[in-house]
């Protein structure tokens, strides 16, 4: 560790990797990352015919979970986001049997709305992405070149819920409560679920029960991980972070001097994805903390997110 | 007209066709539906969490198989449809941590492009859909006030893959060959296969190696399902038939009178879900006939249908 | 005057039409129009090169009025309309003079937000539009058949503008303020300025100023023209009614038991286009009250209305 | 260096061209413009009232000319763009009037698809664009920032078509035949028509018949002005250069190490907006070689171009 970073850390502004080394955001080296210089996958690295068998072991009464929440006129948009659904008139076929069929038209950020799993090319550190890819390289216009969530392939593991909230006995955390490593360990503790190799994580904070009911409230801020809570996260080695709020992370950042310091610390140094907006409320109310997660990206072709319906089975 | 053909007229429930095989869909009642008059899931009532643990049985060895084809600019389309991904220039975020973000902007028939599971609302006989909903009564603007694919819910349950061009001995059937009965019962005779109430049922016709490599021969006809081999499927109860093709059924069909007289017969008179433009060529290679399928369409409200990235597990 | 149309006045619910007998909502016959009943054209048949050199004799000191307002994402929006527009990252081309170019992404209800023309296919009474055509027979899903903005052509005619706020000494009329004939006819008197057959008529409210000021304000109603007023100018055969608020008539409308029935008298009765949003403050604010209108819509296929930069020149 | 060459550097504005006939875009001083350093109009500047009574005093017959090509789906479009425009069912109005509406849903790259004006922030060179403006310091994902149409303002002036192809006694210029300064010099000597500041020139070859008769070879290259000629229009000082065919100039280039030469010389170094894909076919069929060129840009903020129908008036 050099001076450098020492006052790095002094400073608390990218206080990011510590006993493991692997995860900082200042001078050290993050790429290439520990698949290689080519990677374009990262965590999704450590999805394994063992780790679904993981995820089969957890089916015990067959109880499916929808964490997808509906997409609709009028959710809660990040910044200058947009959805739209229409149905225009229905199309009559030829023929004596009446044929008629209905189409729907859709324009939106489609990656990032919603419920929506962040791909390595969603965030970046300056110019630099997942596995130090230079934004130059691989964002253009016609869909990114690299990093796409086409890459991503389809996740079935071990899940494991976190609920923090119940753990601070509250029904939803506050604003921009930032979600400590003692939180998440003495919320598994208490749970008696612990976190392995190749699972996703899913932090419950009660900040969804919001959506559609306050949908201003929802989007202004948000509880949820610090940068130490994501840092011990990577460290277990885990695919994806979930919550049910909009970024995984506090909004505002602890540090009023920097942005959306997790998702970098995850997506760009780690590989590490993000499921942002899930309804993890079911499992919440029904103590579900061990479960097989499993979404499968859209194969949009360059695109840096996906919107989906993933689900819990246990 | 075949022994098995007057049980399933006794029934009741699938008069469709007659004497001379095509369909008249005009006479018989067929609707309310079996799960009564307001219904608007259909056939993913027979999703159970036994059916569930159907699914998890087939998880033997852990592999996955995206069943979902790249969704990308330049792919097939039918008749008016578009699809567009773009990536706009990446968001600055203020910090000194110099954190930037990209989206993708996407514009399309969503619900009815690439890999597209058909619901509900998407084909109707005249103005009668499902359940005999009338167009006038659900069909609006602003997404449908019923049938929409937010009403399905994740399905997982077991799959069955029927591998009719390894039957016939080709790599790819021609079009417009219409699948018979005999053609389904004899691969999965010979695959020694048999389809349980509440299974997915995919067909491989081969037609889907031409996606992408011949898009005008792709989408100018098309191998399909039978009328009476889309019958014969509802009668053993299934959920959801999907297919490497894009219509699921023969185009054009058998009787030159007639428009998807297939999706007629399945999503309006049996609430039974059509799934198109899979990559079921991973299935085929390795023979795998019987998995767990899951697929949770997105809950896109109001939308005909959904895009996805379904999975197959064994 | 029957003695239905006698009964329908006196329930106040359709008061239009009266003297002139040419355009009422109740019983009468409105259709075929008086161009005939295969027209599409409307009032925009009043349109002649002698009205282009009524407008030619407008243009004393060829100053040039922006009448359109900025598109922009925030701006406001009727209903479930939206307006996205984006730049994709440029696109580089070949060769060593390092040509770059840009594009803009734009999505949303294009005829019908911002600055907007209103076709003859845009509003209906019942199943029936302008020209007793019947919303089945022309209204499908790749562009309506009949009716279509691209079959108005340019129009280059006289203008007038009307400042009812001027004559009603405020800055901005109240909502739902309905303008009345008589302020109309006191204002233009007031002016020394006469409508002429194939002019088109601009009202200035002050309605406008709330734009991009205070959105919800301006969207929540509006001042605007009674039906009598709206029967006035039509007949005074006009091409184009025009103004700086959202819908040209007064929302709520007088009778608290009808909607948008000055569209219909104007649209569907009487063939005679609306103007909507236009910056009316800058004639206003010089008292240009006579001048050149030129507004050429977009030939948008089958469209409902268009978007534009109408302009006034003297 | 030729002696034509130093004369256009002793005009100092248009060092464009070498030895080999054929752009070198990188060595002279093309910014700051001559309407100084923050200016975002370029030749629009050379807009006057002047100009407006020039454009009025060809109006001497009343004749208006649309010279916007109708938007349709299967229209040409360059590269990866699209247009969609659906209707969606309509929308039915509360109150016993029975108001009923329509909207129209439009997607695409709406400033560069159709009849198409060309903005200063359409095309660079390398990373600078119009007066030096460097495109990290204005192109983001929300619009421009600098350069966005909207700046444009209406353009009401004279207009002057060159009719190149009956010059040279075709009815449609083969592709990619660069048009000369002689042609453009010797058509004009025959039509009896000479260039002024501030005028609008539109160069007639024929390429537009092909238009939605034969979309393939329209796109596939393209006849049009060579840099010699180009350079020639802007010494003319001419506003804007328009042609009825994709690009305005020649594609592929003369010199094929190029790409949109013209581009750059008209748009970057000289502000000088294109106009491309005009119906100019009845102007020239009819002789009309002077007019009232009228022209207002959509004001969609921070566009690169905008869509349009401009009207020429004898």
């Amino acid at each position: 560790m050099t001076k450098a970073r020492i006052a790095v850390v002094a400073t608390g502004a990218y206080l990011i990797g510590a006993l493991s080394g692997t995860v900082t955001l200042g001078q050290d080296k993050w790429y290439p990352s520990r698949w290689g210089a080519n990677d374009q996958r990262g965590a999704a690295n450590r999805l394994t015919p063992a780790k679904v068998l993981d995820a089969k072991a957890m089916m015990t009464k067959g109880a499916v979970y929808q964490l997808g929440r509906v997409y609709e006129m009028g959710m809660p948009l990040f910044g200058s986001r947009h959805y739209s659904l229409k149905i225009p008139y229905a199309f009559p076929m030829p023929g004596k049997n009446q044929a008629i069929y209905h189409d729907e038209l859709i324009s939106g950020e489609l990656g990032q709305i919603g419920t929506q799993f962040d791909g390595l090319g969603h965030v970046g550190i300056g110019e630099l992405f997942y596995n130090g890819n230079k934004r130059s390289d691989f964002a253009v216009a016609d869909g990114l070149k690299k990093l796409g969530i086409e890459n991503v392939g389809a996740i079935v593991t071990r899940g494991v819920l976190i609920d923090v909230a119940k753990y601070k006995n509250v029904a939803r955390l506050n604003a921009p409560y930032s979600i400590s490593v003692a939180d998440l360990t003495g919320a598994l503790q208490r749970q008696k679920v612990e976190i392995r190799p190749g699972d996703v994580v899913l932090v419950h904070t009660g900040w969804g029960s919001l959506w559609m009911k306050d949908n201003a409230t929802f989007g202004a801020s948000s509880p949820g991980i610090s940068v130490a809570a994501g840092e011990w996260l990577a460290s277990k080695e885990v695919v994806v972070v979930g919550s049910d709020n909009w970024g995984v992370e506090a909004f505002p950042s602890q540090d009023p001097n920097v942005s959306a310091p997790v998702h970098q610390l995850l997506l760009a140094k780690n590989g590490i994805y993000l499921h942002e907006n899930l309804a993890t409320e079911g499992l919440a109310r029904d103590g579900v903390y061990e479960f097989a997660y499993i979404f499968a990206p859209l194969r949009l072709k360059g695109a840096t997110g996906s919107p989906g319906n993933p689900i819990a089975i246990r």
